[in-house]
């Protein structure tokens, strides 16, 4: 079950010359999910690195690549909390191909809510996130509403 | 004025260490809006590259750099028509910073279609494209009602 | 123990506005040296795609980022051998950061094979690649003489 | 006459679907040679950043697109200081194809140097940059010692 779901167009930029998305460009395209799941949230990275001062940055990451991401193909990138810990968090993504869209539709939020099929799973990945202080870098208490936010949308 | 606008969101992906887009991440900004304007005018340039076999590539373009978008920044791409031989069309692109908005609002097309204030002009492009045939790469006719379409949206 | 090292600096277009290599750039620089390794071995991904027509293609990565690196940091990323099945074939790649080096310096394979300490152990990674088909993108066997030369250079 | 040139290896992180490299990509290439101009010269531009306070920034830039750089191609990347004002400089790069190396063979400066035929002229491009100050970003005095370093080395 998904807490949070973000479109994305894959263009130009996004694909290599194998025809299909660089590898590492699926990283991109999770963390603006990751993103706009904050911002859908209210939250700020700007501004929670002002006040309390804390940032966050990946720890570490698996991803399975299961089908390749083509040019104008519409991507719906999923976000699940997983599990926190003092200082850090951790998340399931997956990136899911949408059904293919009549030129001139526009990316919205409708079209990438609809439900996708399981065949249509392109990547899943687990995304283990630190959070830090903004100034000294070194691990810092993530705030309990941030914590709550995140797991109670799921 | 303009032909057409299209949105797109700064994320961490698109800065650098200065703290603002990279010079050259401006290009895919500029990319993704022509690619939506072919796109609301019913061209696909997959369909194009099987029939008539027709590929757009870039063969000048300049740049200037007004002001810097900074991450979370809403932009606001336009595109404009300014002439077409046999096988190239020129356009003029600019880069306008939306209002900011609030955080969870969608990024939609009503709010990119909003006047933009001369102030919040970031970048401003020429760009010319030459139309090649996809396999030979020799330069290729555009076809009339592409030009008509792109010239007309003006 | 290392089967491969290669060089590569880090320059604006790596890092992001937190000051640092942006955590998908990371691929890039693992990628560029498992190129470079099959280049050393003689092996041109072009060729193969050619002659016996086969591509390789990321299955899966684990990584682990432990410190960032940098502008201007010299990094240095080795690929280890682990082992190969039929159609697929998993690595063990590392990025090290090497001492700072004077302004003019060059960067080369020399410098690159310094012993590096491990407190400039910037990341870790897992990566399994599957060799398929360059037209039907199968997954096919992967030359005999390809494994060899890939785990006998350990 | 070409006062400083860098090499660069195309990878598949710089190709696009098309198969060649990505438009946005050859400003990667440019901007890698102008710091490694600087770096030749003594310069250290987190250096100067802290004394005496001042950080680059480009202002225009214009491309000509000649022929397309693929995946593997060893490209030359020149620099040639044209005019400085109080607080902008202006320079011409080129992007050349070298001849194409055996597999294994290291990039190396030698290489290079050595002189690149005119149809193997990729791009050209105009560029300008300007001094600020790094915490105001207002434009800068540009140290007397970088431009006569800089033109000096023309």
């Amino acid at each position: 079950m998904s807490g949070f779901a973000w479109p994305a167009r894959v263009y130009w930029e996004d694909t290599d010359g194998g025809g299909v998305v660089y590898y590492a460009n699926y990283l991109r395209f999770l963390e603006r999910a990751r993103t706009e799941w904050l911002r859908s949230l209210g939250f700020s990275q700007q501004a929670l690195a002002q006040d309390p001062g804390i940032v966050f940055t990946v720890m570490s990451l698996a991803i399975n690549y299961r089908r390749p991401a083509r040019l104008d193909d519409v991507l719906r990138i999923t976000c699940d909390f997983r599990a926190a810990s003092a200082a850090s968090m951790s998340f399931g993504q997956r990136i899911y191909r949408e059904a293919s869209q009549s030129p001139g539709q526009h990316l919205d939020r409708e079209a990438s809510q609809a439900p996708a099929a399981a065949d249509n799973l392109l990547a899943e990945a687990d995304i283990r996130i630190a959070c830090v202080d903004a100034h000294t870098f070194r691990p810092t208490r993530i705030p309990a509403h941030l914590v709550s936010a995140l797991s109670g949308s799921k």
